[in-house]
């Protein structure tokens, strides 16, 4: 197959499956997709996700591809009589199915190595339209599909190519197969830069960045509100040259920067865990924490980030009041007179994660998660956060009253972002390690 | 507005928001709705989502009410200039913005209990075209909407609904508002029920269900695999009375249960935490856990079940060596002859966990995520898994390797996942807690 040239200015994404359009499963496909597409100047135009049904998947095909001319499809390759894609992409392109020798050969050789047999469901797997290639599959039995698309839109062809579900074979197969081919037009240039920012809410950054956020501006400044986080999307599309199209970017994060002073926390893939693990590491300093409501959260947030040992010695998860006080000393006199959803309790939680775990850093959480568990004085959502550190020798400690809305992940999740910023903005203040930061999203409700 | 009836036999979720087209945010909405929707019997044949560009947004709602009776939008209400629902949901209707008052007041008192002035940019999220009306927002600023759109398909007229983007202000308005007005079609029944599998590869199952599998069939059976877990979908959709049609579903449920065996760990919105809390509560267990490669996950995923503090007491996060020996007295010896990714230290780790905790089981992990520190002998994805539980006053250990492919995120997903499992599995073996269960997933390469 030789395909004619196809300039990828804008692309779609297509999702298959009734478990996605039913909500059973969570896209997180098109998601990844999206951000390496928009990360190498294509611009994504929309993303689409339609059932297991032949004729719907059919017309949702043609239709992006007379939109784009460039398609990524994920799904519907496996071995069940769900799986349509191959029929599918075949009748698009009025095509037949053949069987691909190469594909078969490494299916079979990949079952045997996990000492199975292909049956006929395993071989549907090696199908392809004759006049598709297929992508091969490190990580799985299906391989992928690529394929040209005749369109009567301007762009005449459309580059089809299909990849397999689960996202431990579609993020390799992409990168091998996708991104080499990718071919976007030489004077179009898309920067987009991403910067986060907490402890302000939305409509006040609007008004604070004034000017910068009218659509007809470029740069472009969107923003967008996520677990008590804002992320600011500064985007540039136009032919100007690299450097002066980078220039401008530069000199929108400036503004926004001054609009929003020290809230800024973090560019790119930057997440209030890797920024103060950063600050962690910059400073020689090491970091323990001890939850209750949060139950590993937030030490899950820290450990997710790569090379997160070098600062984060670990914690513990004292869910019951007895693991309180076994694992980290709080007293049981403390507990009976305040209720372990308290700012003394918290407090202990801190100081005694700090002296076990020898660390410089050690922070709290203690609160109500829901759905049961909350009173009239403690409604589902107060949380007590305490942040203990030393300084000079001596112990010290921050320990601040939240009152976060929503279910029971949303006060989980925010409890644990809230619990990081707490010490990213202890580690930033300009004097040193200050009990005072930015207020923290809207919600705190006093310190102690 | 007095809205001519619409029967509600299909939907459209569509979502706005160049923060989803250029994948910086995973759009959990149109997940939640379409289970929702899918829940009440209306069928979901289409999720998309659309940059903020007044041109595609004004045609893709278009496109959808042409599609579908029922339409949910989300996102585009707030005070931003990038928030553009209200402004092209007017356009679809050849409509014009107005301000609705009560909206207006509302929005007023909201701001001012939260001590802020209503400027321009916030006074836009109380507009609405003249033949919509507005849906209150209990939890945020932005009020949402709902019109009836002229179409010209058999329909006749479509429902939209627009609701906010943030899902703490978007469910509670679907809940409010939306549900109450569904109309499903009397005679159109859907029943979904979900069967959660684990130690089974996928086609290994499809060819174990045989028949079941056929597109066909009715009800159907679909599969989905994430992360070490088959989810299979019984889907019945048609005409007969609910008692027959439910009696179909358990016949089919009762056929994929033969044909799969205990790996059928649960129903619905089970996950292998919850079943593994149910069955320690059931038994009157206790249970622990010592986290160092998975760092809170496990715990993580236990504590996001609500009521699981009645049986899951906490844990330890042993991210360094030192924590290792500290915490949870695994000997130093042990570390320095086997290293920290051994089978000796998941195991000393498991019954030091259990010894201090005075709980019944405790599970311990013990690997390399990555992406640094593999080597030829232990590749990253070398995990170590073991569970340590009391048998008559006496500790017994089981300790397994696995080798998980995938990132750091697929590494620590599945080894917190093949923790649940083993200790699910030994919990739910016919004699007692045993050392065998069913083989976990596909990947165990060896056990001591």
């Amino acid at each position: 197959m030789s395909p004619p040239p196809t300039m990828h200015d804008r692309a779609s994404i297509l999702s298959t499956g009734d478990e996605i359009v039913i909500g059973q499963l969570q896209d997180t496909n098109a998601c990844y997709l999206a951000q390496q597409l928009t990360a190498r100047g294509v611009r994504c135009v929309e993303h689409a996700a339609v059932g297991d049904d032949r004729a719907t998947l059919v017309a949702a095909i043609r239709r992006l591809a007379e939109h784009s001319p460039l398609v990524i499809m994920s799904g519907g390759l496996g071995p069940t009589e769900g799986d349509l894609t191959r029929p599918a992409l075949a009748q698009v392109m009025a095509d037949q199915l053949v069987t691909d020798d190469a594909a078969a050969a490494a299916l079979r050789a990949m079952l045997a190595k996990r000492g199975r047999e292909a049956n006929d469901h395993q071989m549907r797997q090696a199908q392809r339209p004759s006049r598709a290639t297929c992508l091969s599959n490190s990580f799985g039995t299906a391989a992928g599909l690529r394929a040209i698309v005749q369109v009567a839109a301007p762009h005449g062809v459309s580059e089809v190519f299909c990849l397999p579900g689960p996202p431990g074979e579609l993020r390799p197969m992409f990168e091998r197969e996708v991104l080499p081919r990718l071919n976007v037009p030489p004077g179009m240039r898309i920067i987009t830069r991403l910067l986060h920012v907490v402890g302000v809410p939305e409509a006040e950054a609007v008004t604070r960045m004034g000017d910068l956020t009218r659509r007809t501006r470029n740069p472009l400044v969107g923003i967008t509100a996520s677990g008590g986080v804002l992320t600011l999307r500064i985007r540039y599309e136009g032919d100007a040259p690299e450097l002066a199209a980078t220039a401008q970017v530069d000199e929108a994060e400036r503004l926004v920067r001054v609009a929003l002073g020290s809230t800024v926390f973090g560019r790119g893939e930057d997440t209030l865990a890797s920024v103060l693990l950063d600050r962690l590491k910059a400073r020689g300093r090491r970091m323990a924490v001890v939850e209750s409501c949060s139950g590993g959260l937030l030490a899950s947030l820290l450990t997710a980030v790569p090379g997160s040992s070098a600062s984060f010695t670990g914690g513990w998860i004292t869910y019951s009041n007895q693991a309180k006080e076994r694992d980290v000393g709080v007293p049981n006199a403390t507990l009976r007179e305040h209720g372990a959803v308290s700012g003394p309790v918290a407090t202990a939680m801190a100081l005694g994660g700090l002296e076990r775990s020898c660390t410089d850093h050690c922070v709290a959480i203690t609160g109500i998660a829901g759905p049961d568990g909350g009173s009239e004085a403690k409604p589902v959502g107060t949380v007590w956060i305490a942040h203990a550190w030393r300084d000079a020798g001596r112990a010290e400690v921050d320990a601040r009253l939240f009152r976060f809305t929503g279910d029971r992940d949303d006060v989980r999740g925010r409890s644990a972002r809230a619990a990081l910023a707490l010490v990213y903005f202890a580690l930033t203040a300009d004097a040193g390690i200050a009990r005072s930061g930015p207020l923290l999203w809207e919600m705190p409700t006093g310190s102690r």
